[in-house]
């Protein structure tokens, strides 16, 4: 538990967590290469965006054939692995918040599984090496993941409001 | 790999697979109630919210306090797990498509990590039983829950086209 962040005040933790994370596994198929390290990463990705700063997938390259039907210009649902985050927080106190919140109602990367969601643009990609440009995002460099998908509006914006 | 799919011609594996999925760990953290079993499941989330199904999620009641600050209205993101994939596709070919795609060029729930995103809208939550109630979704009665996190538009749209 060394690199983990520590307990703010005000923050609640489920003190046995949820028992081992053995439910089911997964495997990194790739890095995403920013240029974030701890201490100088974007708040969120809006901000990672403004900075035109770019960002490169490199998907483990057995995986190439599976990008195909990917297009340039098409948006992506991105999903990785926060490696750093605690994941026996309940409720968490961020600097941005004014009182603690429930994990669930929060984008922290700090949850029971520090999965972590972002939709992005693809701007480039090169099926013979696995390697995906894309637009931003506000993740370390050589964060791993888990999964691209295509932003589909239907599925990734909540209905309409009755 | 018994209740896998089947392998339906056009599409193509991984043989050996990507190895044992022990890179990381899983902890479900409740279950999503629906009336869909194999057989009668709407064919995409729009499919169900068509029907006026609803949903319940089932969490495990040692993490309602995370569900502190969630409000009914509120839309959110659900990622849970779909038990039943396969993990080793590399080509697949849907019934709905012309010719086999790549796996990341789909939303099937066949794919390396088999996790699936979809938005929803909370209806109405009861934190001392860890139950929320929402719109609709798509997937089978008693499929594995692991995040919920509010839906943010500057996170979860792919940016504007320049």
């Amino acid at each position: 538990m060394t690199d983990l962040p520590e307990i703010r005040p005000g923050e609640v933790t489920l003190p046995d967590g949820l028992g081992r994370a053995e439910d089911a596994g997964l495997v990194f198929i790739g890095r995403i290469r920013t240029p974030w390290k701890r201490g100088d990463c974007p708040r969120n990705i809006a901000s990672a965006r403004a900075q035109m700063s770019g960002a490169r997938i490199e998907l483990d390259p057995r995986l190439a054939p599976a990008l195909t039907g990917l297009a340039p210009g098409q948006p992506l649902l991105l999903l990785y692995w926060m490696h750093n985050a605690r994941r026996d927080l309940l409720l968490q106190a961020p600097k941005h918040v004014d009182a603690p919140r429930g994990t669930f109602a929060l984008r922290s990367p700090n949850r029971p599984n520090p999965i972590a969601a972002s939709s992005v643009t693809l701007i480039g990609l090169d099926p013979a090496t696995g390697t995906l440009e894309i637009d931003a995002i506000d993740c370390f460099d050589g964060t791993p993941l888990l999964d691209i998908k295509p932003w589909i509006s239907t599925v990734d914006m909540p209905p309409e409001r009755p």
